[in-house]
């Protein structure tokens, strides 16, 4: 918030105009936080996304969701504001940590697992190249994730349902990011954990069998992405950060899990909730 | 900002989810802070406004503009996000102080020289009656302006030409405020010394006969509103806070002038630079 008001003392000292254009340059915060600052900032500006990390140009540019961190929980103030472009140059993934490269095909991967079996198996036969910085696996594994990405978004804008599935793994993720403190885990190494916890839980309901619980982990492993939650994650402190979750709705908590043949997933609050105690304990010591 | 925050972290430890309403009961400030928050809250929620002043019941209600001052100009921050229903109920204004009332008959007025010579005419007969707080006449007088705004802005949500005519008076009146200081002057106190002083102006331009101008003075001071900016504003207080409006674009001030018989206006920046000083110096006294 902080942050947000310097850009927007910045703005009014620099006199900009209804016509100005707002640039996000960066990550995935600063393409949040500018395209608020963007959507607010006159009532309403023009912004350009020129995202530089793996996960901002995979994911967070492209949608149009904006918003910035409160200290209770993750993107719970924002606004819906598309930008007039997104402009993704894979050069800036060149100097880029492996942490954050990695953090980023957590994204890759969901795609993957929530709506695009052919593309998961690329990803199951490319990983070693997108680990070695191939340019040519990565503009594939960027272009195919923007377009499932644009694909839901523009069947469901406001995420009344479809949209959510781009979730999976996060409400345990934001869950870990919050408990464990932020900044500890990249958001990709805490959604990598969650869709563990997710792919786990789908598995003891009985929606998905074996192999896809052991694909999901493989991938991941290559990725060098975590396959559990840190050891000082409680089952009260998941249960306790979860219940601020957005995707909670009179006080039921819907999640996005598994369903069926790899590629098929399903938002609902219709579950057995022992699962889900059972998911929490099976990772958490305590 | 720090009561916008307050909002935020109320709603957030009170668990609010994506299906509650945010209710803005109270005048302008809150209608637009809280339409503010719920178009922020989770990126949109729902919202109802129950205007209790007139400034609020006539304008600030409809229309869908919110947002929250900041310390170098009103407005600047914020979001078009229309609520999901305006309730007025005139019995809020019965214990409205009298300077709260004619405020509010400010922006009645300047519906009628927009737009609407009738309503300006019946005001000239009423506004005795709109004085003793007749409630058959604030009825009529709400109503009126509010299909008036309404009309105005399902033409023009966002403020491309049309929807700015609605702030009449507005750019002399917001450097009013900020140069004077907010709270010393209501806003539509600030606003109705700003009207004379556009009239001033259109009528320096030849764009309208002196009866016009006569006419409200009249009618302003029958409202018990000023006609004149406060003694210590000077020029170069107008034009330093001027500039920074809104309303500017490629660094030209565009202005709302009436032009033409009553009831017509113009909002445009290709006017004489001349007769705005002139203005500006007959009013000022330094």
């Amino acid at each position: 918030m902080d942050t947000l008001m310097k850009v927007f003392d910045k703005a009014i000292e620099s006199r900009l105009d209804r016509r100005c254009t707002f640039v996000a340059l960066g990550g995935g915060v600063i393409g949040d936080m500018c395209g608020y600052a963007a959507a607010s900032y006159l009532r309403g500006v023009s912004f350009i996304q020129i995202p530089t990390t793996v996960m901002a140009q995979v994911d967070s540019s492209v949608g149009g969701k904006t918003g910035i961190n409160h200290r209770l929980g993750k993107n719970l103030i924002g606004a819906f504001y598309q930008p007039q472009c997104v402009l993704v140059d894979t050069d800036t993934l060149n100097t880029l940590p492996d942490r954050e490269l990695a953090s980023g095909l957590a994204e890759v991967i969901k795609y993957g697992l929530i709506r695009d079996a052919e593309f998961f198996e690329w990803q199951e036969q490319n990983m070693h190249k997108l680990m070695a910085r191939d340019p040519r696996a990565f503009a594939y594994a960027i272009k195919r994730s923007c377009e499932n990405k644009a694909e839901v978004v523009s069947l469901d804008e406001k995420e009344s349902g479809l949209r959510a599935t781009l979730n999976l793994g996060h409400t345990f993720g934001h869950a870990i990011e919050t408990g464990f403190g932020y900044g500890q885990w990249l958001h990709g190494e805490a959604v990598a954990a969650g869709m563990v916890m997710a792919v786990d839980m789908s598995y003891r309901l009985g929606w998905i069998d074996d192999s896809i619980v052991k694909r999901v982990h493989n991938i991941l492993q290559q990725a060098k992405l975590p396959t559990a939650p840190p050891d000082t994650m409680t089952v009260e402190m998941f249960k306790s950060i979860m219940a601020v979750d957005k995707k909670v709705a009179d006080g039921l908590l819907r999640l996005i899990l598994l369903k069926g043949p790899l590629g098929n997933c399903v938002f609902t609050g219709d579950y057995d909730r022992k699962a889900l105690d059972d998911t929490l304990y099976a990772f958490c010591k305590s």
